[in-house]
């Protein structure tokens, strides 16, 4: 096991009307809180809760943040945050629109474009607090230091990193989550599941404690997934997947190890080209990119997750029982309603060269679990189509 | 899922030499630091260590801190701290030591006897920050705020929690157990695995999350117990059981649920009067325990637990199924030359009423996963003997 610093700064509340906890941890940093959202809050009764919650604070709103959040929008929201001097920034939402809020946050303090900053993580200094009133499930944002902006402009989509941009604080009502249309239900599904496969298959064996939390975290997406779907208003499965989502995202399964991850920076060129949703995106990849990596070095760890997590039979031939999980998994994924293929969601070959050549760059593939190249990611990227 | 709060505070730094961290993270607090510690760190080189690590600041001692520790040692340290006017107390040892610190910590600001608050922690209303360097594992007292206090003059030792004695930071270096005895090893493991068992037996079963964590670090121990004992300089071994202690009492294997724990408030009345090493104590008493609640109402939760953890095959009697797994657990303690009945190490009947009234009293038994009254202790206790 690799040296690591293990810091959850995020304070969360979770369960049922959290909300009501609001307040009083947002009267800490100040009195003038920057609102931003995007569609669906004022439509499911979330907006109103929040405006509710907030008597006595002084409110800027920014809302219409859209999926894979643009890093225009981040500067159109800054001007606004800066012109009403606010305290802090309150993110309702869920990935996109917590990552939007992250932005703003470390641009608030920065003088030139936050692209910049996007580009040069290390370069954030400071950062407006940023709280958050989570409304999806699968993300993990609302308890690490992450973001995801978008750059129509460039046809680019990067993962960005700070310590500043940790949550301060994080209301998680999954009854906020049963009114999620099924579809967004079932791309969060297999997002939250992807972070737990991404962190599994990694460098440093010995993270044992790690590994099994992350598996953990899998088996709560296969557990849970389906009866989400099916009953929209189960608490215990919408909470165990909440949860299951901060826990995947929050650093406990990827301590003490190394390697990039590698299926999160191919999707994220898929979704900076195309108006696709990540979690439908990794439900095309994952399957295609485990396939692709089994062979005998990988066979023990395929092994372990083929038993351990999909229960499949113990068998001497390891790449059986690894290709018996992919099978498993993406049968799984069919019962979510989630596209298999790119031709499924309409994305053709057209730009595989490109995005290949991108994600190798972004993603720092050659350090993955498996060094991947820009012609293994080619090879995938065509199995996927 | 029941409602709760997630706020870890503790700052870890894990690994080789991270004790080259501490200076910085202890200047946050001030300059004047009281070092308390037991026995073994003049031994083992790390008291040297701490001492080199903390140049430039004004250090105030105290050492001698025996295992259970007791409230006259925290009244002694008290004065000490007070007429030194420290800024900070920084643990050097095990959870005997960060126990004790902590009382110290929230007795620094309270003006009567600090046994009042091992009684009444709803009375801390403040603290001196804690700092720790871990030496042993499977406590996880360096990352909540929890400490274990005994009074020998009343024959008690009591649990109290409050949210101000959690560590600001941990210095975690699996190094630092590879000297530890092999008896200390064994009762770590069993300490640290019993954590895992009584968060894993609890009402609110629908924290599935939870219990793939729980899972995770008793299976840790079965993984690594043996080989840390055979080879104890095995650093992954020794840091996926450090790394498993912290987890399995950092919370999260225990949010969203209510129960009251089962064992650890049996043990703590059998070590208020007798000299045994807690995590002996735990070996013992854990498998007697279990086999006491196996009926139909457990049985599904037993069967869970059986296949996930100990491998035992499904099978349709789960009686069957339980009694497996808790022999399992007995041979693993037997591997570790932990003790397995109170004759093994020297206690008798004596004292099993008196035992078993006050643990169901402190422990709040009748609110357990199973509820026990005096007569169910009386049992497990005899059939420990």
């Amino acid at each position: 096991m690799r040296n690591f610093v293990f810091n959850i700064r995020t304070k969360v509340h979770f369960g049922k009307n959290s909300i009501k906890k609001l307040s009083q941890e947002l009267g800490k940093h100040g009195s003038k809180v920057m609102l931003i959202y995007g569609q669906s809050i004022k439509k499911n009764g979330v907006y109103l809760e929040v405006i509710n919650s907030l008597e006595g604070f002084s409110i800027t709103e920014y809302s219409g943040v859209c999926p894979n959040p643009e890093i225009e929008t981040v500067r159109k929201a800054l001007k606004i945050a800066r012109s009403s001097a606010v305290d802090m920034i309150l993110a309702v939402g869920g990935g996109s629109v917590i990552d939007c809020a992250k932005a703003v946050a470390a641009g608030y303090y920065y003088d030139d474009d936050p692209w910049d900053l996007v580009l040069s993580p290390g370069e954030i200094a400071r950062a407006l607090p940023v709280a958050v009133v989570l409304t999806t499930f699968g993300t993990g944002s609302e308890v690490n230091g992450n973001a995801v902006i978008s750059n129509a402009a460039e046809m680019k989509k990067i993962g960005m990193y700070s310590a500043y941009l940790v949550p301060h604080v994080a209301v998680m009502d999954p009854a906020y989550t049963c009114s999620l249309p099924a579809k967004v239900t079932a791309a969060g599904i297999a997002d939250g599941l992807s972070h737990g496969v991404e962190s599994y298959f990694a460098k440093d064996e010995d993270a044992f404690v790690q590994d099994r939390i992350a598996e953990g975290v899998i088996k709560t997406y296969i557990q849970y997934g389906i009866s989400a779907l099916r009953e929209p208003d189960n608490y215990a499965a919408r909470a165990n997947l909440m949860w299951a989502g901060a826990i995947g995202l929050s650093g406990l399964t990827t301590l003490g190890r190394t390697s990039a991850w590698s299926c999160h920076p191919i999707e994220h060129e898929i979704s900076a080209r195309y108006p696709l949703a990540h979690g439908e995106g990794m439900a095309i990849l994952l399957p295609q990119w485990l396939r692709y990596i089994i062979n005998d070095a990988t066979g023990n760890k395929f092994a372990e997750y083929a038993g351990n997590v999909w229960h499949v039979p113990y068998d001497e031939n390891r790449n059986k029982m690894a290709n018996l999980a992919v099978e498993k998994m993406e049968k799984f994924f069919e019962a979510g309603k989630l596209p298999k293929r790119l031709k499924d969601v309409g994305i053709g070959a057209e730009h595989i060269e490109e995005m290949a050549e991108e994600a190798v760059k972004n993603g720092f593939l050659a350090f993955a679990y498996v060094p991947l190249n820009k012609q293994d990611v080619i090879e995938i990227l065509k199995m996927c189509l």
